[in-house]
């Protein structure tokens, strides 16, 4: 099979024997595979990698056609169409995944769609409602709203009764954040248009003391994502005390088999039901085929981009 | 009636007239009536009191007998013992509160000890179960743990099937944190006993680090107190992300009556059997005579006691 592989920091695309599937595993010939800013720190050797996965094969999403059940699997049959996170090597033509890790796709998504679904609305879902138990009625705000993360808490907030804030950071997407559902702030200026009960920070350190400043009472906010800083200097715990708040800080990747089962299972309950209404979608800014990964992860790493960009086989 | 009152800064002890129980509320002849920190602060003009309170009548717990019921209210009749949280005045030989804000005396408790039980039990229980989920089987560390709310976390730790580790200040006060159950670690070498799964921070922002460094995956940190610094600088939310972990700030006093209604409902169902069952005990420092108050001020400020003052009527 052809794979994305790291090599000396680059981005080449290989042959690779087929991997076999194991006890309760699934094969899955791949039709999409998204990008995620992890990969890109994986190519620069920047990601501190879990236990047990490859360094040079990235990938952490896909969705295909499942080719064939190993032993003892029997959620999926051949022929299906599935999607899933991966701890890796999740860009190739063919992947093998624990049965319970992989999700139906609903019918109306196509696989471009569904190859950028599962990192950012589980990502996006876990913090927003089993992190931070953001209810119907409360005020999100989402911080780095135009990413993949962005797109799909903003739309995901909406769909569950909040109402939803943003801030972006390239003000050429406002507007297609806007048509997400999102009342979209200045940077500068969320404070004065809090309080908020969740925020969810995709920028990092900069905002976190005015996200505490902007937390209702009660408030809860969760830390995904840090690319603009990762030390907040002069924390304010009094200012948290005051707020009665709390901050989550969370990855995905990090977390176990068992654990990354139950976000699918999560996904299968709350999520996936609203893309087979149509009430949710998938922002994409482009998409890349395989052999051409080299330039999609250079399009992923220029940033200032709306949505995910995908791999297609 | 005679009250404890700020006056000038200075705590004196004067004639105010007896209040009057209104709708739902109870008329309490006060036994007990527990010091803590926030009455130094409300007395040396440092504390932000919520709306409503009386900057000149500190008091923020009690002890007593019912002498008469309000109108409508049902919970408690005259001669009943009974103790609460009070949002101000409770260091006066009468109280009212609401009836809700009320509980029971167990049986085996002599006044003291129930004058000095309501706020730190509640401020313990309330971070180590309704925040951080404790669990048995956990690893719980408690920072400041010779205080009132540390004695308290401790034995509530305990009972509740978690291991319990603490750091004291005063060293003085190892073997007596120690004969309440917990393993008393260094203040300076904590990390190396970790990773707990709940930490209780009452010292401050100094800790804040290391606690974070110390945390197993999926752990919690409650910051309750910072006397010893609120704010942290350099705090790594990469650390926080990689732990999957998240930091709850909280106060008792600023609640609504109806939450804090909710915490004595919570000490009812599972903190006052325990005291009940002779399982838990509140640590008294020392009891000063009501119009000796100054003097039982002065010995809290001057800090490095173990367990509880309380003024006694």
């Amino acid at each position: 099979m052809r794979a994305v592989v790291i090599r000396d920091g680059k981005i080449v695309v290989e042959d690779r024997p087929d991997p076999v599937p194991a006890n309760l595993e699934v094969l899955v010939a791949v039709r999409a595979a998204g990008l995620n800013g992890a990969d890109i720190l994986q190519r620069d050797g920047g990601y501190p990698l879990p236990p047990g996965v490859p360094a040079d094969l990235p990938g952490m999403e896909f969705a295909g056609e499942v080719r064939a059940a190993g032993p003892g699997a029997t959620r999926f049959a051949p022929g299906d169409r599935v999607m899933g996170l991966t701890a890796a090597a999740g860009q190739a033509e063919l992947v093998v995944a624990h049965e319970r890790m992989l999700m139906p796709v609903p019918g109306r998504l196509d696989w471009p769609a569904a190859g950028g679904l599962p990192e950012v609305f589980t990502t996006a879902h876990d913090a927003l409602f089993t992190q931070c138990g953001l209810q119907a009625g409360e005020r999100l705000l989402v911080h780095g709203a135009a990413g993949g993360v962005g797109t799909a808490a903003v739309q995901l907030g909406r769909t569950a009764g909040a109402r939803v804030s943003a801030t972006v950071r390239s003000a050429k997407y406002r507007d297609a954040v806007a048509a997400l559902g999102a009342d979209v702030l200045s940077p500068d200026g969320f404070i004065d248009d809090g309080p908020f009960d969740v925020i969810l920070e995709l920028v990092g350190a900069p905002n976190i003391r005015d996200n505490l400043r902007a937390l209702r009472t009660g408030g809860r906010i969760s830390v995904i994502g840090t690319g603009a800083g990762a030390t907040v200097h002069e924390f304010p715990l009094g200012l948290l005390m005051a707020r009665r708040g709390r901050i989550h800080g969370s990855t995905l990747r990090g977390r176990s088999l068992e654990e990354k089962a139950l976000t699918a299972r999560a996904m299968e309950r709350s999520v996936l039901p609203l893309f087979a209404a149509g009430e949710l979608r998938v922002p994409l800014h482009r998409t890349f085929p395989l052999e051409q990964a080299a330039a999609a992860y250079d399009a992923f790493a220029a940033g200032g981009k709306l949505g995910k960009i995908v791999l297609t086989v």
